[in-house]
């Protein structure tokens, strides 16, 4: 069993876009700007984006912190994002989710320029991916894609299970997976909480992308020896052994697949760091305008 | 074995568009109007593009159809697809494909008004569809899922088999069968040209949705019995016992499986004629700025 070191990985591309962003302020270019758009106090949030903020430094980008109150309207919202399409140096910009119920999320995404939209959230990007054109990936799909490719894990004609249907991990993952070319080329079959015989698919598959949000879902009885399992859950589970009272969980009962697996992710340590990295290259591919002109 | 008698729905569906075009037209609404761009003389694109004419004059809409010879420049097709956009009395457009091959296809899907794009070829269409947000849904994959709803067919928690990853029926099927709600929420697999075990992963398929284009692929070995086999291949294959010198030829090796079958589209006659009422329909509903205003 290897573990796919996520964070490892994601420490050398950041390095990567790093150098990039250097040669590129060498060569007089402009310095990638991300700006982030923060509406209440949620915890998880407050997290992603203080996290999302301190990448951007790290890799030398210029990086603008927005924050409203949970009870900003949503004309309010839609007013920032317009500011945010219209200025210049804003290279790509992300409205961070959940938003507070009285706002709709799809009218905020479809607000933004899709030209700006890092991560990859707007209908024209999910369209053009599912259409294998060039786009914005959404942050998730991508960083696992990556993780297979940095580990040279095989996907050709491999059978991929996909455990769940949301908008920004299962869809996207599974047209990602089954797209002509390396990654991709796989088999692949779509889960969720509808499927009657979920073990017995799951024993099928060479590869495992479990997207459920239900801790320690996955069991070993579930997996077939050699598998490649990518981990996305990231529920938190109060925790009296953590200092802030909760850990991350994922959907894989790690203790009892990982032996069986070829490849497996860690919760925390595996896809989580590679979904800033796919934001971050986004971004960078934005200031340099290489998706949209 | 009961027989998807698709000619059939289309026929009752296209007298309920008529009758509800009868009803605007009382009110003094406006006609719903049809444009088709057709580029050169390819048989097939010529039959498709004079039937779906003939279809909206059945049904009471206005149609306007453009021909250009093969040699048209892209730019020169641009240009008609400009006008097209801004002729407020064109309520939708298709230009047939497939194009020249000095033509990009992408180029000119993407300049169509995505409010006007009634193929539902364009990004923001698949893009809303994968979200699960209204738009004009791609016309085979609704054909297919409207005839399944008119012969209550369950879905739900069943295990379709999609063969073929195509951007105009594999991929935009898959989505939609994996969808919540009705037709809908199926453990969705898809198979192509990489797929090592095809046979035996049909062989779990309660519902089966064959649109390789590969004349009867499916042998009756490959469905389990009780399935639903929806045949979405139209392959013309030379035949002397037709006036025309070919005869269309479906995905399905139909005496082998329909026996086999709960339900099972033929060809033709099956998905086929649903792919135009699609197209009328996305019409009606353009006209009727019921999804973009």
């Amino acid at each position: 069993m290897k573990l796919i070191d996520g964070k490892a990985v994601a420490t050398q591309i950041k390095q990567e876009i790093a150098e990039e962003v250097t040669r590129i302020k060498t060569a007089g270019g402009k310095t990638p700007h991300l700006a982030a758009v923060l509406v209440g106090h949620d915890g998880g949030s407050e997290t992603y984006v203080a996290n999302k903020v301190r990448a951007c430094e790290e890799v030398g980008f210029t990086s603008t912190l927005i924050r409203y109150e949970a009870d900003v309207t949503e004309e309010e919202l839609l007013a920032c994002v317009d500011r945010l399409n219209k200025d210049a140096d804003i290279d790509g910009f992300i409205v961070q989710l959940p938003l507070p119920k009285h706002i709709s999320e799809e009218n905020v995404t479809e607000a933004i320029d899709y030209r700006k939209d890092v991560d990859g959230f707007h209908p024209v990007n999910v369209g053009r991916m599912s259409l294998g054109m060039p786009c914005f990936l959404s942050a998730t799909p991508a960083g696992i894609l990556e993780l297979l490719k940095r580990y040279n894990i095989e996907t050709r004609g491999k059978h991929c299970v996909v455990l769940g249907r949301s908008n920004i991990v299962g869809k996207p993952a599974s047209m990602l997976m089954m797209q002509k070319g390396y990654p991709g080329d796989c088999t692949v079959t779509v889960c969720h909480s509808r499927t009657k015989n979920i073990k017995e698919i799951c024993l099928q598959a060479d590869i495992i992308i479990a997207a459920l949000g239900v801790p320690e879902f996955l069991k070993g009885d579930m997996v077939k020896e050699g598998a490649v399992v990518i981990d996305v859950g990231t529920t938190r589970v109060p925790s009296d052994k953590t200092k802030s009272g909760f850990k991350l969980t994922g959907d894989v009962k790690f203790d009892e697949v990982a032996p069986k697996c070829a490849f497996i992710t860690p919760v925390p340590g595996g896809v989580g760091p590679m979904t800033i990295v796919s934001l971050l290259r986004n971004t960078l591919l934005a200031g340099k305008k290489e998706i949209y002109p």
